[in-house]
């Protein structure tokens, strides 16, 4: 392994940490993390701006402390060479006189991908892709690669519940079943996707504020989104406020109630209607329509009707539980609904697997994803 | 820190791994370890053997290479002073001219607590207590300890289940929930116990055999007890065949089913009667009775409706749950049933404390302790 490599992996990996910073803050462009590297120091480095302006590449270069000539630049996403928001960040690179680019990551967009590439090596750039991060780099951005990709956000589902799979007793209480420190990190979970989305019973029982709070209130807060497919819940005042304080979106389906639905419009709360049926809401479809507003990432909260659809339709990427202690008994309410008409051999029901395990005090947090 | 002291924690160390190698195979005896050294080298060790002897103690002194004479002896709980089954240790260990002794454990049974070290004393052996390895020496030897301080066996529980806390799908299917390392290690926690305990519904619905197979087929097999209030279960040719081809014995309540009672007694099955009520069969009195049999520790491996029973009543020492990446949906069968008229707080509900985890491939282990 020559040093040359080594240290090409110390600095692509610092680039990730920083777009890791910006995940979720920086709109329909993915968060891209940049170092500019001379002689083994790093001379500029930069993030996707929140919203996404200005570019890691153009942040990195603006505050280098020297002259970019000969430098190497470590970025986690090919530079862009099209005009788009901001003018095309290859023109740039080449007018800074960069040497060589290290950088793990095609574009997915397939309208762009490797015309970033190809116009920098015209430049006489030399480019590395380095193939051992490119994983890596998948990881960081793949909200933006399942929107271009898949036409639908990354969808995360995060459950808060005990040793027995319970997320409330049968009465609905379900504060708290996890610690604090477990409830901080749903927090952080918020401000790192596009969009929170929550079930109809939740959203009843509820009225959660789904906000990020804490260390995290001067964030940029995701989409909150409330599924109520028949528009049956009626716009209580504490409802209405809660969905007007900061930005919100009701999906319903075909035929929603028309005298709930002018309240809610009327209020200045978004509806989107969305192909439905008796099994409820199309996700897929639903999710189409959030990709097409540009949202990179989703993360569901419950409950566990909403659960069991996406398990059905096989459309969680992520799944994150926060287990406490706590045992709730079979009264309690489920984390995932019934898989209603299935056959009752073991082999049939969905199976995840076992990504990671982080213990929080005397919480612990299981992350798994779906089987290939 | 002394290099003495030192040495002595790795000594004490090694006799308390020594020891744990018989848990569960000592009998009423717990599973004690012994190491004799010389000049830092170990020249003799024991552990008690299978069905409780011979003692740690001897067997070390009568494997040692060398004469013991001026040797320490690092033992995990106070030699005995009394006549039992086997003359008392002390004796031997004065008559063996060892010249210190190494013990954090008096021996908790209040008749001799304390006599063994007095004796040793009176012999001018210097008996050192190393406070730092008493929890490490009580947790080896926690069953013993809970049967005479408690009247009771150590009382595990452990579970196998799905993500959403299932044990097995609506039908009853089980096959399997976790991968072949969890079950093994489900085999390996059969040995260390001295029965294991499942209730009536898992005895009807699936006849279990509870033997240690594997890898394990080799050691004793604990007894295995199944409850059934009522004796309603049927004796079926399966289930005689199952419960005399290895130790077993049926828990039932006052008013049982005389015909089934006629039954399993002609066929040699042992049935234990214990008072009982509406609520079931009473626990602490059945686990009196286990304790006054010389049982240590038992193992309950469910069912949801006996793990209820046994929170509520604050009978669980340790909660091992085997956890895998299947999701069963809410019709699944549950962990632990529920707990009825109950406030629907979520402070009144059985919370554990996290003690552990591990991981078996893409299965996990969490063992959890009561909260005191």
């Amino acid at each position: 392994m020559s040093s040359n490599f080594r240290s090409d992996i110390r600095f692509i990996k610092l680039a990730l940490e920083l777009a890791k910073r910006h995940i979720g803050q920086t709109g329909d462009n993915p968060s891209v993390g940049c170092v500019i590297v001379k002689k083994d120091r790093i001379i500029g480095r930069g993030v996707t701006g929140q919203g996404g302006q200005p570019h890691a590449e153009m942040e990195a270069l603006t505050n280098a402390k020297e002259s970019c000539k000969g430098a190497t630049m470590f970025v986690t996403l090919e530079p862009c060479s099209h005009f788009g928001k901001t003018p095309p960040c290859v023109d740039k690179i080449i007018a800074a006189q960069i040497s060589r680019i290290v950088c793990p990551l095609i574009d997915p967009d397939p309208r762009v991908s490797g015309t970033g590439f190809e116009k920098l090596k015209g430049a006489n750039i030399e480019v590395d892709v380095i193939p051992i991060a490119r994983e890596w780099a998948e990881d960081v951005a793949r909200g933006f690669i399942s929107r271009l990709v898949k036409d639908r956000p990354f969808v995360t589902v995060k459950l808060a519940m005990s040793i027995d799979g319970k997320i409330a007793t049968e009465s609905g209480d379900s504060k708290w079943i996890t610690n604090k420190f477990a409830r901080a990190h749903s927090h952080l979970l918020r401000v790192k996707n596009d969009a929170i989305l929550v079930g109809t019973n939740t959203f009843l029982k509820d009225n959660p504020e789904l906000t990020a709070r804490g260390t995290f209130e001067r964030y940029c807060n995701p989409l909150r989104i409330f599924l109520d497919q028949h528009l049956k819940i009626f716009p209580s005042d504490a409802m209405l406020k809660n969905l007007t304080n900061s930005p919100a979106m009701i999906v319903c389906g075909i035929n929603p109630n028309l005298n709930n639905l002018k309240i809610w419009r009327d209020s200045g709360v978004e509806i989107l209607k969305v192909t439905s049926s008796d099994r409820g809401i199309k996700l897929t479809k639903l999710f189409e329509n959030l990709a097409k507003k540009g949202l990179n990432s989703v993360l569901v909260e419950g409950g566990g009707t909403l659960v069991q659809s996406l398990l059905l339709a096989r459309l969680i990427d992520e799944l994150i539980v926060h287990r406490s202690g706590l045992i709730l008994g079979s009264n309690g309410i489920p984390s995932v609904y019934e898989f209603e008409k299935m056959s009752q051999e073991i082999g049939v029901f969905p199976r995840m697997k076992l990504q990671s395990v982080n213990k929080y005090d005397d919480n612990i947090e299981t992350i798994w994803k779906p089987e290939k």
